[in-house]
C-alpha cells in the first residue's frame, strides 16, 4: 500500500492523471477501469489535454465498473452518461476503445475482462460509507464477482436509486449492476483517490481498520498493488 | 484463480515443484516463502534433485512464514527445523539464501521482505480448519501483518502448541509467530496445494464459499494471482 | 544473461522443460515459440509427460518460428512436421493452441504475435555457424522481421534446402520463411540451449565475442532477459 | 517499438515527463537512468514541479549513464554537474537517491545496477551522428558494457572533449566513461526522445535502417520495450 498525500484537490488530480498516463504509453493493449462521479472531475480535465486526438494511445481500452440504468430512457445509464460527459466525449475516445458494462452483459463482465487480458489498473473513488463501485454496505460481499443489486438490497436503496437519476421517479430503476469485490481485486493495480474533509474518517477506517464487509473498501488494503492518492484534508486523520 | 487438479499426490507434487523451479531460473533475486509440514514432503524430494548443488540458483532466497519456538531447546524452532530436514539440508542450500523468521525478528518481517523486493511467490498448505501459515480461526484477522499469537488466543491453543513440539510438556512454548493474512496477500503470487479426501471439504468452503475470518484461507480467493494445486481427492467436492 | 551449465544432455533437457513448465502454469494466455531439431528431443520427452491431457494448460499457445515447405507434398512443411512428431501429437495438444507459420502467412507473423499479446518466451537452439531459427549467416540481418529467404541467399543454400527435405530432389523447395532477428528480440524472454562439444566454440563466439551479423546469435547477448542452458561439453570453452 | 509523435517540443517534453512520472508512483524501488543535455531541459521543468519535495517519491533512484571528468576541477564531471543544475538541485532530490557513475567506479557500474535490481527505465537522447550516452561511432561496439573511452578513440575525440568542457584547454580530460550498448539494452524499458529538424535524418536512419555500429542507436530498435518520443520536426522523415 502506497499512500500519496498532496496539498490540494488540483495536485491530487494531477498525480492521478500522471499515474494513468504513465500506464497508457505502452506498446501493448492497456485495460483501464475508470470511475465516474465528482472526485475525478479535475483529473479528467488534465487527462483530456494529454489524451485527446492522440492516435498513439489507441492501445488503451476503457471499462466502466458499474451501471445504473434509467427506467425509461434508452441508451446509456447514469455511469456511462457521466463518463461520456466527463471524459470520453471531450477526449474524443474512439468507441472501439470503450467497453460498456450494463444490465445486458454484466453476467459475462468478468469473463470478458479476463479474455481481454485482465485490467491493468482500476481507478476507484470511495464513499463516506466505505463503498467503491456499487459495492455499498449490505449489497455485495467480498466473494462476489460482477453482481446485480436489487432495490430491496438495503433499506434505503430505493432512495439511493432515485437520487442517482436526479430525483425523477419515472426514471428510478429497480436495480443496478456492479463489479464485485472479487472482480475488483483481480486488477493488477488498484488506485483509489479521495478529496476533502468528509472523506477523512472513512480513509482511516477503511485502510487502517479491520477488513470487514461493513466497510467494503477495507478489503482493498490487502491487494498487493494498491496506491491511495489523497489531498491533505482527506488524509487529515491518518497523518 | 487457476485450479490445477492432478491424478494423485505424486503428480500434484511434481506440478508444485515445476512451478517453483520455473520461478527460480531468473537472472535476478527471487524471494520464495515456503511451507513445512506433510503436504510438501514429496515436492521437496523432487525439488532437491533439481536444486542441490546448483550454483546457478544462488539467486533464490528462502523465507519461512511462521515459527513455533521450543521452550528450552536453543536454535531453530519447529518450522525451521522441519524445513531444514525436508529441504535446506538435503538440498545443501547456502545459509546466505535462508532468511529465518523467529520470535526475535517477527516485528520487522514485513519491512525486511519489502526491502528485499517483496515475495515473488509464497507456497501454502491448508488445514482442515481453513488455516494457512499460523493463521488459525480465532488467532489473526485479515488486516494483520506478521503477528505474535499467544497460548490464550483460542481455547485449544495450548493443546495445539503441545502437539507441535511432539507432546513434550517441557518444550511447549506459550506463543508462536506468523506472517498474517495481509502479509501473505502482499506476495506477487500465491500457490496453495492440498492432498487427500480430508481436505476436500475445506477446499470447497475456502475457495467457493464466503470470505470470512472463520475460514482464514477464504481471503486468498481474492488475490489477483492465486494458483491452487490439488490431487483428485482434495478436489472431489468441487468437480 | 543467465548461464546454466548442467552435467549432461538429460539434465540440461530437464532444466529446459522445468523452465517452460514454470511459464505455463499461469491464469492467462501464455505464448511460446518453440524449436524443432535434435537438441530438444529429450526435453520434449519430459514435457510430454507433464503436458499431455492436462486441460489446465489450455491457456498455452504454441508458435513455430520458421518453416521449410516441401516442394510437392501438401500440408505442413519440415518444421511443423517435426514439431508434430516430437511434441504436438504425443502431447495431444489441441490444434486451437497451435499457430503455424508458413509461406502463406509469414508477412503477418509479427503483427499476429503482437495482437496475441507478444511471445512470453522463445526457445532457441543454435547451429555451429551461429544460426538460430532460419537466420543463417548471409541470409537475414539484425533489423529484419519475419522474412522470406530464397535459394540464392547464400552459395550453399540449395544444398541446405536439399538436406532439410532429406535429400529428395523432388521436394527441395526454393525458399523458406523465418522469424528474423528483430522478431525474436521482441520476445519477453529468450531461452537458448545447446548440447555437446560441437557447440562449444560457437557458444563462446556468440555470447562472449562481438555482436555481428556474421554470427547471427551474437545479437541475443544484448537481450535484457536471456537464459542459456548448456551441458558441460557445450560450455567447455567458457568455463 | 512504440513511436509517439507530438506537435512540438513542449508537448513532447510533457509526454516524456508523464511517462517517467508514471514509473515513479510505485510501492517499490524504481531505478531510472536519465540524460543530461539540451533535449531534456523542458521535461525537467515539468518534472521538477511534480517531484520537488514529494517524500512519497523517495523510492525513486537516479543514475547517470556517462561522465566526462574535468581535468583539474574536483567534484562532479560534466554530466553530473548538468543533471544537478537541470534537475537534482531544483527538484531537491535526496543525495541517497542519486548514484553517480564516474571514472572511479565505472568498472562496477553494471554489477551495481544489477544488484540494485536493474534499471526500470533508461531515458536517452540521440545525436545527429547516432550516438546515445557516450556511445559515439567508433568508440564502443554493441557487445560493450560500461566502458572507458580514451581521447584517441576517434580522430576528433580531443576536440569533442574540449567542447564538452566549454573550450577550456586546462580542463579538457583525456577520456570519459559511459554505459555501453549492452549495458543500456539490459534496461527493462528504453525511452528515447528527440526534437527538431536536425534530428529527423538520424531518426529515420537509426530506427528504420540497418542495425550497425556505424549508427550506434540503431541497436535500440531490437529492444523488446522501446518507446520513441518525437516532435513533428524530428519525425518529419518517417511520417
Amino acid at each position: 500500500m502506497k499512500i500519496i498525500v498532496e496539498e490540494n484537490y488540483a495536485q491530487m488530480s494531477r498525480v492521478a492523471a500522471n499515474l494513468l498516463l504513465g500506464k497508457m504509453y505502452q506498446n501493448k493493449r492497456v485495460n483501464l477501469a475508470i470511475t465516474a462521479g465528482s472526485t475525478p472531475v479535475k483529473m479528467y480535465e488534465y487527462l483530456i489535454e494529454d489524451v485527446k486526438n492522440k492516435t498513439y494511445l489507441d492501445n488503451v481500452h476503457y471499462y466502466n465498473f458499474d451501471e445504473i440504468p434509467y427506467k425509461k430512457k434508452s441508451g446509456y445509464g447514469v455511469t456511462m452518461n457521466n463518463l461520456n460527459k466527463l471524459f470520453f466525449e471531450p477526449a474524443a475516445i474512439n468507441p472501439d476503445q470503450i467497453h460498456p458494462l450494463d444490465e445486458t452483459n454484466y453476467k459475462t463482465q468478468d469473463l470478458r475482462i479476463e479474455q481481454d487480458g485482465g485490467l491493468d489498473l482500476i481507478l476507484l473513488g470511495i464513499g463516506a460509507d466505505g463503498h467503491y463501485c456499487g459495492n455499498l454496505p449490505g449489497t455485495t460481499t467480498f466473494e462476489d464477482l460482477t453482481s446485480y443489486v436489487g432495490e430491496d438490497a438495503t433499506e434505503d436503496m430505493q432512495e439511493i436509486l432515485l437520487s442517482e437519476v436526479g430525483g425523477d421517479e419515472n426514471e428510478r430503476p429497480n436495480f443496478y449492476v456492479t463489479m464485485g469485490p472479487k472482480s475488483v481485486m483481480q486488477a493488477k493495480e488498484i488506485v483509489l483517490f479521495a478529496t476533502g474533509k468528509k472523506k477523512a474518517k472513512i480513509i482511516k477506517q477503511a485502510f487502517f481498520g479491520p477488513v470487514t464487509n461493513n466497510v467494503p473498501a477495507s478489503l482493498l488494503q490487502v491487494h498487493p498493488n494498491l496506491t491511495i492518492i489523497l489531498d491533505k484534508e482527506a488524509a487529515s486523520e491518518i497523518l
